[in-house]
């Protein structure tokens, strides 16, 4: 079965500083057209880093749902920048831990109308040398035992997509493998 | 600590089918002033089946990520559509299966820059009674072991943020309740 969209035009409706935004005509399979709403979006990064059972949570304001929510740490790679680097450059922005990042996860967060992909990796080996947050960026850090990060998922607490993939991957692979 | 950002105004840059894009100023903590890009989306409903240990998976195409990819089955709520109702409707569409449906996990795909929530349902005593897509949707269902699932998840073949999480959670809380 192919189920292919190819590309007829591409309309250019926003280009910002963090999303492009286009409509674009597709034909169908069955040669009928359609559109797509295409958000463009270089990619995110992320870091499960977990010390002594506890989880590096990051809590900060999220503006598009009028609240504080808890992710693990994380931020847009910037131009030309490799997942791993942005990986280890924002778990040391953000929590102040430099770590050796093994890639863990890669997610599409909501493929219907957005390309970013968030590369989740694995913190090891992790040494505190101070945070430093970007100016304008207004967060806490906090670790958190991962039971309670658990609980705190299960009681609709925690819903950040990188986070709940990353923390049950993590539970599950535990589970499997016990030390 | 408060890190609310407090809205100053808001520019409707795109009002389309699928999602809403406004830039919007906003007040920081520290009083300096920022925008931020903002994609607005009426909400998705997906639905985790599990019959004899094996999990409907949908493939379908995305075209933002240029392939067919395979997800839980899901889709956008109507407008003023209930999640519950929108799960067991698109359930029903994409795999032939009518089942009661239990609230299981709510994430937020990318707080970055969208306020979409995917409310995530459970499907229960699941019965066939005959699959009718969308016009114009091109999809397949299949129903892949629930081990085969977490080693396509391994592998890094599913990607998407609403299958990764459901599966992982489903699998977390499976090793802690043993039957």
């Amino acid at each position: 079965m192919n189920f292919t969209e190819k590309q007829l035009s591409s309309e250019l409706i926003y280009d910002g500083k963090i999303l492009k935004l286009s409509v674009d005509k597709v034909e169908l399979p069955d040669k009928t057209q359609s559109t797509r709403e295409c958000v463009r979006h270089c990619g995110g990064a992320a870091v499960l880093l977990i010390k002594d059972e506890k989880v590096a949570l990051v809590r900060q304001h999220r503006y598009l749902y009028g609240k504080d929510i808890y992710e693990i740490p994380a931020g847009k790679m910037e131009e030309g920048e490799d997942p791993k680097s942005a990986a280890e450059r924002e778990c040391e922005e953000e929590t102040g831990y430099r770590a050796e990042c093994g890639h863990f996860l890669d997610i599409y967060p909501s493929p219907g109308y957005t390309d970013e992909i968030i590369h989740i990796y694995l913190a090891q080996n992790a040494e505190f040398i101070g945070a430093h947050t970007d100016d304008g960026e207004f967060l806490s850090c906090l670790f958190v035992p991962l039971s309670e990060v658990v609980a705190m998922i299960s009681r609709g607490e925690i819903c950040d997509a990188k986070t709940v993939a990353a923390i049950y991957k993590y539970v599950a692979e535990k589970a499997e493998k016990p030390v």
